[in-house]
């Protein structure tokens, strides 16, 4: 058994409370909350005094490897960016590409206290070998769309992708199938999908009312909402994890609601792309779970979850002008708790014996972390994601002192550069 | 003569392009942009590998000892945070809290690339003492108030102030008049504030419109906005620095243009605070001045100008729904040249030949810093403060590789939590 210790930091514990206690790990759970004694013979020391220690963060939507083309096009009308832009440079992306893209956007999150994330991208085999290597724990889904030649093949392959690595790694690597939104998958594909989710028990990450234009497209085609028309094809029966849900009507609420969907909110990259503000503080109090997500580094472009954090908490205020919107100790339930719950997993996301030690320790020695009246406070709207200390999954520290345990940074952004470069050479600007 | 070298960075130049040259600083000025060669002796060369070399940032609004009730008081009814938190603990501060708060925001500002600030508050002597030794610029006001008993002592401190601190310190503090706003100072008040004003040949740094309910009131009590008030009381013909200006008209708008007023725009602490969205592009489109500015930290709740860009270039899509609002140069040009020119300040904002040498560094070491498709577009959306390396002011190097070198930041820690805490002892929560 591997036993650490975190030494007198400032827990935030299960009841929402934070207190100065010792956190004991053995192996990979969470054994001690406490004052732990000297019986307690830890391998490891790790001296907590003047640290927050939290559970870590919950990236619930993202693409990972699309980090490649990080600050490639921005401030750009939507189709246009897709189409003259993103779309053209990912048909010239290769499995290494997504590897290296991947991993540099875990060295991200590790960095900025990010413990789980939540990925829907392709070449996924690569993406799953780099949350292997690197330690980090995730929920993968193979991106399908239904229009494409690819359409059968991506249902074949994310199977065998199913097959293959859900439950992987210790668990740390859990499955979902993607169909990518009901604008690129047909009824008739994703009703292939939802079979299939049904044969292997897999659950669905999907897209869903991201844009107005989107949520009209399909009231004209279909007389529908995108949400009222998933409930009628039957995606939301086996578990649905709901990216945006930005143009929702009072009735999608209640759809969403009554078929226990999850939503993975993502502020940062809603604001960027203008995309429009998520119903968040409806939802909640529809008791609907809701989880926060970066999306992807092209849109966003960063993968920092504290920056979603405080988005989530500012941008419902001044939307609905209520100072009340999302408080908070709110925003980081969604990013801790709710997050793990969106993700459908189990024992994760408090600090309390018994759970995984995903844990991440925040350095408040900078002046934004002074006077401490509230550290929640503080977290939320002071703190940096590169105050992050030390990083934990499953009882195995990733970050230490702010380096990287299994990453090679250098090497690492030789890669990025030179392929990020070579990945968009051959488009027109 | 004090002889600097920047080695071999990427500088953005006057021109908004980024190059990879030299800065050679003489002095407070910069005295060369381009390959300097070595008949420069340095005394001091600073290898800008791998860094991002900009003009500093300029915090164009905030009330820097609030950083003492950093914390204190998040998510609350505005009044009920006023009256009840706020004010209660503005009333315990002493001179002193003042000098330390200031002193706390300075070292937070350094370290997050600001090089100048627009400081409203009270004890000004305090602040302008932290000033003088941190090494930083600052443009200071007198904060006053036309309804409270101190109405008259304010304007015969705020004329000693000016005569005292008005381009002191080689220049780096200059002073403006701080009538607080329309609904704390009447306009007999404020006329008495702008003929001192006229006397002195100071400008007036004032709040208006920042919420709905003040301009209610006002054209309730004066039949006409806040700004239509301030131009009949001729509030601005001396030159104004008006903060907020949320809740404005077109007509107001074309009262800004036509009076040259310049706008401090407080995106973070307009959404923490529920107060509104700003008519940002409308102002940039009139050709409007608009810097950024955090506000105090008590209502942000920090002092990070790259959050305030980040913010400045996301708020204003998602609110106008177009994804082209306030691109990242024009959030960067606001938080320098145009911030520069709100503060009526001269030869700063830009790196250039014979303008003073305020300068921030960026270490672009980090993985969100990769690929670098669009360095600009990283320092908008990817950055974050906490990467800033170096900083200079007025050609000395107030941040060396992270380190303060003027502020003792264990002692100045000690002194906030202390005095912190203090403050708020005697309030009921
Ligand atoms: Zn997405
Ligand atoms: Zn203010």
């Amino acid at each position: 058994m591997t036993k650490l210790l975190l030494k007198g930091g400032e827990v935030l514990c299960a009841d929402g409370q934070i207190r100065t206690v010792d956190v004991a790990i053995a192996d990979s759970v969470v054994a001690q909350v406490g004052n732990v004694d000297s019986t307690w013979m830890a391998e490891q020391i790790i001296d907590c005094k003047d640290k927050l220690i939290l559970p870590g963060f919950v990236n619930t939507h993202t693409h990972a490897a699309m980090t490649l083309l990080r600050s490639y096009a921005d401030d750009m009308k939507l189709m246009d960016w897709l189409e003259n832009r993103i779309w053209p440079a990912e048909d010239n992306l290769t499995g290494e590409d997504v590897y290296w893209g991947t991993m540099l956007a875990i060295a991200e999150m590790i960095k900025t206290g990010t413990t789980t994330f939540a990925d829907m991208y392709f070449f996924m085999p690569e993406v799953a070998k780099a949350v292997s290597e690197s330690g980090i724990r995730a929920v993968l889904a193979r991106g399908m769309v239904g229009v494409a030649p690819t359409a059968d093949k991506s249902l074949t392959e994310s199977e065998e992708f199913y097959n293959e690595w859900n439950n992987a790694c210790d668990g740390r690597i859990t499955v979902m199938l993607g169909p990518h939104a009901p604008y690129t998958c047909p009824p008739e594909y994703l009703k292939k999908v939802i079979s299939l989710a049904e044969r292997l028990g897999a659950e669905i990450h999907i897209h869903l009312a991201e844009t107005a234009g989107e949520v009209a497209e399909c009231i004209k085609q279909y007389g529908m909402s995108p949400i009222a028309l998933m409930k009628k094809v039957g995606l939301f029966d086996f578990g649905t994890l709901a990216a945006h849900c930005v143009h929702i009507s009072p009735e999608d609420i209640s759809i969403l609601r009554e078929k226990g969907v999850r939503v993975a909110h993502n502020p940062g990259s809603n604001m960027k792309l203008a995309s429009g503000v998520a119903p968040v503080p409806d939802m909640l109090e529809a008791k609907i779970c809701v989880g926060l997500g970066t999306d992807g580094a092209a849109s966003n472009n960063n993968l920092d979850m504290l920056e979603e954090i405080r988005l989530a908490a500012m941008l419902h205020k001044v939307h609905r002008l209520d100072p009340l919107a999302v408080p908070a100790a709110t925003a980081i339930d969604m990013a801790t708790v709710q997050g793990i719950q969106a993700l459908n997993l189990d024992k994760l996301g408090k600090i309390e014996v018994g759970y995984k030690a995903d844990i991440t320790v925040f350095d408040m020695q900078n002046p934004h972390w002074y006077p401490r009246h509230d550290r929640l406070s503080l977290l939320v709207y002071a703190a940096q994601g590169n105050d992050v200390h030390t990083v934990i999954v499953n009882g195995k520290i990733l970050l230490n002192n702010r380096q990287l345990t299994m990453i090679d940074e250098e090497r690492l952004f030789r890669e990025l550069q030179i392929r990020g470069m070579k990945l968009v050479s051959n488009i027109n600007k």
